[in-house]
């Protein structure tokens, strides 16, 4: 059998157990483990086919994920204990640092309140001490035999130990580490129904979502940073401001634009497009949908299909598939006149509707989700025009992300994996080329930037603007990439001042990436109060009493006028509870108008986040305004 | 066997001719054809079947039409007789008064000069004299065999006639009126390839487009109007405007906006959202796709199914459909919170991209699409907030119209058929009920309409305003409908100030139609003469020579600094050509610059269809055209 570590190839007997691979191979096992895809192995699992493994150095955050994982099996087997004829779910294999789960499958519904007994039983077994041997006893009663039946666990190429605890018998998924093992406090945090799979026609199982620690005190501060971290989710944040909406019965992972999430979208789109204008890029619009065969020759048929919804056959054999990416479309119109050299560079923008399929359980708010808008660009230029132009867009990012106060944590460039052949279009002569020209004008710019090695599209290499969110991920927000590829695969040709066809180089540009991803990073980032110019709501309209509610209407009609934004809070309550109705919502300005506003035409103001209250007349007060929001101060 | 003749029930022996029905039954075929389904019938048609009749009176322009369909077969047999081998495709159903058309199918592919003696044989049989005797000899051997193997050609209600001539016997499958005939000119005015079932998969036939005459005088005036009509056809503007494009590798029926377009449809749609605004709508966004079941609740599965797409199967067991309405995405936002009576009229405004599966054969340019942006509304009204929401829809319909010069033709008043239970919702006291509403309201309001029996939408009737396009075409731009359904089906509700709830009432408003359509007619309106402020290219700078190009770039750059379209004319090339250029786009402004300009810091500019030219300082230039601009003159 071979075993391919980190590109070298070991010849081993079957079935092999990681720690006989190290010690044979004088790995260190203190300080090396196998990750197997995207799995972390544990020692004691048995290699059955040729595979590849890397070698993954132990860290601190690998410890407390196994520890959480040792927790994880204690309380299955709490479970299993406590409730008779109850089978757990196969473990899943993202293993958190902070917070773990254990979903089983129950005959009657257990209810919150019966939990009580389960983490007396978890505590109960910490404190006799478990006995973490590990057997091959390939039991697998205890687990939830629909699932088993889908066979969703891939034995095929791993023998998976065993651990014995409390009468059950657990298949162990992730390393062991058992003398670091020092888990002494558990608190459930989320106790909710999941259907087994995501699938609504499936059966419900019950998920416990728990946190574990080694003292009390530890223990309320990891459940204060899991409530902070709630707080700023854009998911809670989204309840008070009503931004969007994701509704089942039209479909999961595609979200709605409430009126308030209108708002911002479109202010936010509007000052793109400013900027696309500025830049000199010109829009276009294209069809959300694309042939089957067009993808089979842009490659991402092959290399992208199992994010692309499944295609649809029409009854005059057009066989159309919802767009994943914009690129083949944006080919489309570059082909659709023949171009001179004097055309380039031709930058196409468009902010583009696009279908990306990803499995239901991955599915989170606006931050995962299945149709999303790109703020997407092609640029096509001459050879010469590459650096110049690199440059346009990577000014253009700068200064947007710098409006809305992201900062950019670094810059990735990310390359190809010249040994993976499979996931990157074969041409060792045009990747070289391509990521010598994007590291040189990289160093040129004087721009430091992180090498990620298999990190590139499969057309070329690129340029990521990385970002930390507010929770903490880091993801890719700008992204500026090379491509040789497609001019090529689909024949694109200008004219160059000689007469003579040429192929122009592709750019792919992502301006803030997708709106929805985009729009849940700045409320997490700002907690929802959002500047003036983008807010929903920009004034809260507030008469100290119905009395003055007409006067609250002819204040409103001026500003609205002047196209701003108001909510007049003209219900019969107290002047309290309207401020802080207004301030829940995050109004950057709050008016009030009494007696002596209506007799003098002025209004008392307030801004978010500030007692003071400031008196001007009702003109002075919608110009200024109406300049704030202009100049989206 | 039994015959529906406009609701009257005979019985006859089967088969029979129209000609004996209407013998039988005092039907004067003098005044009366029989229509079945689309079709109008030769009076030598058996009928084998029940089935229901309508009877047309005969007119001036079916009188034409039959005098082309009889040129038709006799060009048709003029193909056969010219072109061993040849087989001719089944005549088409619609018959066009102006322009007809011969299909065939030819081994080897006939050029155009070929053709000449086509025309000849066609007029040398028109003098010899044609006997339009007709005949039961069912051969079909002159017919393209593929065609008929696929029998596309329903012959099971229906048994048509043949007509003999010059060797061929021909189906005869629209009345005949012999002695009307007075055809003696014909001259060809198209030839092209056309795919079998305009299916790429499938052969190649050609087609001759051809125009029929009495004399040669009427023959040229013919011609000259369907040379004025391709002229203002949006298709032909298109040429040179460069608005939109369709791709059959993307996808057929699925327009591009390319950048002139893009700026086009986004300029009309900044003005209709600050209309909204105005009017009070609020915008939401919703996703393209539904779940199938959401419209079989709705009921479009069952009344709409044929123009939708065939639906996805999602991996995870969903199944979406691309959404062919927006109305249940805006009854999900509805449903996302409860409603007090205070929240109404809720103005939900998006216009909304969606998808409309038709036969590939009759998708046209812009103007039947698969894929359209509707500008949509939905509002929810309490009863007695009803006239006045119609009031308010229908003052911005008007107002917008207008904006674009764009003339109602007449108000139809769009009922149900009473008589029609299988397409319209079956609920009389609903359908009473808002139709008499509607009806009353359109009074009040002193509105002059035209009732329409026949043409209401499933779930309500509605007002439906009419325009002529300038090809001739009536259409409906825009629409105002009650529903009294959906609220119903979707079980929506309000809580009215009792604390009680209460079904709100729905009104569907399409303010301009779709983008996609509402362009075609602007461009036909205009010839592409588009106003000022969504003129792709507002301003063409043209240097009177290189030396200028620089300065001209100045000149550009204050104006793109106030969002002014400009494009530079600095290519090596003549004045003249350079001006001629820019009015065969339909620039509003044509400034040229040369050495007095440079000097004295002037432009010197002309507008689309003056020859005045008008020198004023570039300050002053840039000041007129912005707030030319900004005030949509």
């Amino acid at each position: 059998m071979k075993i391919n570590i980190d590109s070298k190839i070991i010849e081993v007997n079957e079935p092999t157990t990681i720690l006989d691979i190290f010690n044979k191979n004088n790995i260190d096992s203190n300080k090396f483990i196998a990750k197997l895809g995207d799995e972390l192995l544990p020692f004691e699992a048995k290699l059955k086919k040729d595979c590849s493994l890397s070698l993954i150095e132990i860290d601190e955050n690998i410890i407390k994920s196994s520890n959480n994982y040792l927790a994880k099996l204690i309380l299955e087997a709490s479970v299993l204990k406590c409730f008779a004829g109850t089978e757990v779910s196969i473990p899943k294999k993202d293993i958190n640092k902070e917070e773990a789960s254990v979903v089983f499958y129950s005959k009657e519904r257990i209810k919150k309140e019966e939990l009580t007994t389960t983490k007396d039983q978890f505590k109960q077994l910490i404190k006799e001490g478990i006995n973490f041997e590990l057997n091959y006893n390939q039991n697998l009663n205890n687990y939830y035999k629909n699932e088993l039946l889908n066979s969703r666990l891939d034995f095929n190429l791993v023998d998976y130990p065993f651990v014995f605890i409390n009468d059950s018998n657990l298949i162990v998924r992730y390393p062991i580490f058992k003398e670091s093992f020092n888990i002494r406090e558990i608190e459930i945090i989320n106790f909710s129904g999941e259907y087994y799979n995501n699938d609504a026609s499936e059966t419900m199982l019950q998920k416990i979502s728990f946190v574990v620690a080694n003292d009390k005190k530890q223990l309320s501060k990891i459940i204060k940073s899991i409530e902070d971290k709630r707080l700023r989710d854009h998911r809670y944040i989204n309840e008070n401001l009503e931004i969007f909406n994701i509704d089942p019965v039209i479909g999961l992972g595609l979200p709605f634009w409430l009126p308030n999430g209108a708002i911002l979208k479109q202010e936010i789109k509007k000052y793109l497009k400013e900027k696309e204008f500025e830049y000199r890029f010109i829009q276009i619009e294209s069809p959300v949908l694309g042939s089957k065969l067009l993808y089979e020759k842009s490659g991402h048929w092959n290399h992208y299909r199992e994010n692309m919804f499944t295609p649809i056959e029409l009854p005059d054999n057009e066989t159309l598939v919802l767009r994943p990416m914009n690129c083949p479309h944006h080919v489309s119109v570059y082909k659709s006149k023949i171009r001179s050299y004097r055309d380039l560079p031709l930058r196409f923008a468009e902010h583009a509707i696009q279908h990306r399929y990803e499995f239901s359980g991955s599915l989170t708010g606006l931050e995962r989700v299945r149709a999303m808008e790109l703020t997407d660009s092609h640029i096509f230029v001459t050879p010469s025009q590459l650096k110049d132009e690199f440059i346009n867009c990577y000014k253009l990012i700068v200064e947007v992300l710098q409006q809305f106060n992201i900062k950019i944590k670094y810059l990735s460039l990310s390359m190809r994996d010249p040994n993976d052949k499979e996931n990157y279009y074969n041409n060792d002569e045009m990747w070289n080329n391509a990521e010598k020209q994007l590291e040189g004008m990289l160093n040129e710019l004087n721009l430091k930037y992180e090498k990620m090695v298999g990190e590139a599209a499969f057309y070329g290499p690129k340029l990521d603007i990385q970002v930390e969110t507010a929770l903490g991920h880091e993801i890719t927000v700008s992204t500026i990439q090379l491509d040789f590829l497609l001019p090529e695969r689909f024949d694109l040709e200008f004219i160059n001042s000689e007469g003579n066809p040429e192929k122009p180089i592709m750019i792919h540009r992502g301006l803030i990436g997708t709106y929805e991803r985009f729009v849940a990073i700045l409320l997490e980032q700002t907690m929802g109060v959002l500047p003036l110019w983008c807010s929903p709501v920009q004034v809260s309209i507030i008469p100290v009493s119905e009395k003055y509610n007409d006067f609250a209407r002819q204040v409103e009609s001026k500003l609205h006028d002047k196209k701003i934004r108001c909510f007049i809070s003209d219900r019969d309550d107290r002047l309290n509870n309207k401020i802080r109705n207004a301030i829940t919502k995050k109004t950057p300005y709050i008016i009030v108008l009494g007696q002596k506003e209506l007799e003098n035409n002025l209004v008392t103001y307030r801004t978010y986040g500030n007692e003071e209250q400031i008196q001007i007349s009702i003109d002075e007060f919608v110009s200024k305004i109406s300049k704030e929001y202009e100049n989206r101060e």
